[in-house]
């Protein structure tokens, strides 16, 4: 085993500690004296996935201090908070998207519901803002609210933006960067902030934040596209179904020529219809990936997002000091475009 | 003119003035780079309507701070932050009820979709912490989010408990004391913490804001089932449709026998189905008065509204000295069960 193997496992079980903590913390914050809603929040549990935004906020936190052996409480909690800012947005997008699988599960909305999954989905992000004021940084409790702020307006761009063929990628950088990243920019930011940082190294992780985030959702959208459903765990295709355009398509329709392209916009345009049979959407879907595959868009995103983690490892080579922490980082930024799930 | 009656004028004037600063500050702080979010925040704002909550602000602090002659910054920040966070829960609320209109006007759903709706509402709800976090008090924030932490478990009980024929009273004053009587508290306690007052009277303060709170709940849901719609300016019979029992409802069930209760509950339930046409709606609804009327039970609940009323006045009297600004919070509460919208 290699000495930076051995340090990388050092890293990984004390964030692995740790993250038993951000989750008792979590689950501590959500806990009412009533059964109903002790009932859903239990269920919303169920969504912790790769835990992506709370591992930001504590290896940041690692990175930045490398001699404290110990992950403080105030960071524990930022990473709840994030974790619980995020958990919202889940749900609130499965309603969006009417979304009946997640985690492998069925979500609030199917079993319960949007009424209950709305309200579920308030209590989440009162509570992580309950929990953000605990921290008394109003800096801190500003700055999220801030990326919370910018979560919506992406939300609501897109939403506008539903069955617009012409969608350029300039907007959907736009939309992405607002919805997903500001939130993943946040995590490193709001650690940075409570390490007490130096506004140049904290805006730097703030960056290679935001720059994965923006690697992630591409990703995530080539997964909705051309995923296995069985693997990703979550309702798939759901972008097509909503006239979402996202980055392979967006490329797609700028590839394609004459009747190529008439013939992709007809195949989106049926597939984002309200009547459209199960059967009809996945014989659709089917003939829109091959689109992809022989116009090499899902390529052409991929390497978008690659190009994009690149930069992000960059940021963080030339402003943090070499550590195990900071290796960490830079392969989670790695892993977030090797990913299938 | 009586000497009170100048005095209460100039309250007035001072609260008229500030009103209009603090819709200023709503609105700057909701506006954006983003035509598409910008037009969703604007329409909201139509839905301003008596801004109860930024008053109950407002008149609190003139009440606990006599001498001072303007208003402070923080207050009417504060201000802002409660009606922002109002709006939102109206946002959502409309999404959960399926309503239509909203003072006067298409309600955000029925105009542009459930989705534009729940995120509008995430939108002002992540705006409200936003603003509240700007006062740089932790400790408002975090009693702020405490609040809206309860107001969704309230709406989560009263969701638990749709169509539940046999919800007792108790729970009935569980729920409206937490979804609604919580933010009129707070509302309240959050004036007296940023004047510093000592605890008992910020106690006392908290109390005559829950207490009215819940007195409006209970007038709101009379004028659900009695009021008139054109005066009310928003989808009345809810309630009914929606399964939601209220007091004089529980009232009646509970003073009607034998033959009386059974076509009662038969009423309700046939109201509370999802096929039931506008115009059977409408013959229950009125067969449905007609029982709350011969048993009083409408009566019953305009009573325990109007005793709340008292019990809340009676806290102001013994805890603030006498001043035009308390007696201005005194009319306050009166008018709660006086309206008629």
């Amino acid at each position: 085993m290699s000495v930076l193997t051995s340090q990388d496992s050092t890293v990984r079980q004390r964030l692995d500690a740790d993250l038993v903590e951000v989750g008792r913390l979590f689950a501590e914050e959500l806990k009412s004296d009533l059964a109903c809603v002790n009932e859903l929040a239990e269920h919303a549990q169920r969504y912790h996935g790769k835990m992506l935004r709370p591992m930001l906020v504590l290896a940041t936190a690692m990175a930045v201090e490398p001699g404290r052996e110990r992950t403080g409480r105030e960071h524990l909690t930022a990473a709840a908070v994030v974790e619980m800012v995020h958990m919202a947005t889940l749900v609130h997008d499965d309603v969006l998207d009417d979304a009946r699988m997640r985690r492998q599960g069925a979500t609030i909305n199917h079993l319960q519901g949007n009424e209950a999954a709305v309200m579920l989905g308030d209590y989440l992000i009162s509570h992580a803002y309950h929990l953000c004021s605990s921290l008394g940084s109003s800096a801190v409790s500003r700055m999220v609210a801030h990326a919370t702020n910018t979560v919506c307006e992406g939300e609501l761009l897109q939403l506008s933006n539903r069955h617009a063929l012409g969608l350029t990628e300039q907007t959907y950088f736009e939309i992405i960067k607002r919805k997903t990243a500001s939130l993943c920019g946040v995590c490193c930011g709001v650690s940075a902030e409570l390490s007490g940082c130096e506004k140049k190294v904290a805006d730097a992780l703030y960056g290679y934040g935001e720059t994965l985030g923006i690697a992630f959702q591409i990703i995530d959208d080539v997964l909705d596209l051309a995923g296995d459903q069985a693997t990703v765990g979550k309702t798939l295709g759901q972008d097509l179904a909503k006239g979402k355009l996202t980055l392979p398509l967006i490329h797609a329709i700028g590839a394609c020529e004459g009747g190529g392209r008439e013939a992709l916009l007809g195949l989106l345009k049926s597939q984002a219809q309200a009547g459209v049979s199960a059967e009809q959407a996945r014989d659709n879907a089917g003939r829109v990936r091959e689109v992809l595959t022989a116009g090499k868009s899902l390529d052409y995103a991929r390497e978008k997002a690659a190009s994009l983690v690149q930069r992000a490892k960059l940021g963080l080579i030339e402003n943090l000091e070499e550590t195990a922490a900071r290796a960490y980082l830079l392969g989670l930024a790695d892993s977030v475009v090797m990913r299938k799930l």
